[in-house]
């Protein structure tokens, strides 16, 4: 009975192992990838910050911009920052509603970005990431076309990671890989603050 | 006209920070959260490991159990074995049409869950990832209560971090935290291999 249930299980995983290596064969190029983590679930940047992990575990080169987050005594920061191989830059000055301050929210956008556009047009990063980039979007506190453009025009064996909600048609349009991050649930809804190790 | 905007701005913000900081305030709890990442999208594996990176950061201790993964020479795992204050553990065969072995399949699974349960009952563990456990569970390998069992009786500020597609009902309703990651767009599905430092 069980024996009966182990072979079938054995063709049919065998027919299903056809199918995917066929899949893999097909899908055969390697270039630099734009992935954009979107979504009002929790995960995007941690996902981000994951891959950095990865791409120094092949010894690649990793630059890190974080736009909105002013604080640097993240986890993430403390870890990352230590490491040989990455460039880390906090860029921003908290939330709009921490600063209160549009005019000055733009100029540190602006200036946060030509630490961001100077790693793009350096073929030395294997991953760039962009936490967060896309609030400055959404805000319009930088120009959608000139972003998309520097993006478009990086080296191309460059990897791209775009954080952030509301990620644009457009950005998503030129992306290769979209992650939609949908909060299901979310332990700060159950009275839970944002935790060491999890959160920040 | 431009100081009209600005001053309109700050007024507004100061408003929505009056309201973000009351529920910061109402949200006090600090506890050892179960954060569930599940759906088809890609982020969910790369987003625990950015978690075990903040973990990191802040000097705790992080276990990490691979369930499907046979491989030892990803990114993530060369990287963070070499890390002070992780336990990795690769514990898996590869993909079920990998082995076309059920039997044996379910005998990795078991072993792999011992290591996994270990962890989840120590409490100099700060945070524990239990990485593709999902399918364990939704191919009837492990028994779904006993593993949940296990997961609730754990320290009280330990974290766990499960990964995988198709997080069934019980987990969901058991976890703190649960973020469905779609998959909107994928470079494979436009011919692009898994490519190193982002997939692997």
């Amino acid at each position: 009975m069980s024996d009966d249930l182990d072979s079938r299980h054995k063709a049919r995983m065998a027919r299903k192992k056809a199918l995917i290596d066929a899949n893999i064969a097909r899908a055969g190029d390697e270039r630099g990838l734009l992935i954009v983590l979107t979504g009002n679930g929790k995960g995007k940047s941690s996902s981000a910050f994951g891959m950095v992990a990865r791409a120094l575990g092949h010894g690649m080169k990793v630059g890190v911009a974080q736009f909105i987050k002013s604080r640097t005594d993240t986890g993430e920061e403390a870890f990352f920052s230590r490491q040989p191989g990455v460039e880390w830059h906090v860029l921003g000055d908290g939330f709009t509603w921490d600063t209160q301050d549009r005019a000055g929210d733009i100029a540190t956008a602006r200036r946060g970005w030509e630490v961001a556009q100077r790693m793009l047009a350096d073929a030395s990063f294997d991953l760039v990431v962009l936490d967060e980039l896309t609030y400055l979007l959404s805000y319009g506190y930088l120009d959608q076309d000139a972003v998309l453009d520097a993006i478009a025009a990086r080296p191309p064996m460059q990897h791209v990671v775009v954080t952030g909600r509301g990620a644009s048609p457009a950005l998503v349009e030129l992306a290769d890989t979209v992650s939609q991050i949908a909060d299901e649930k979310h332990a700060y809804r159950a009275g839970v603050k944002a935790q060491k190790g999890v959160d920040l």
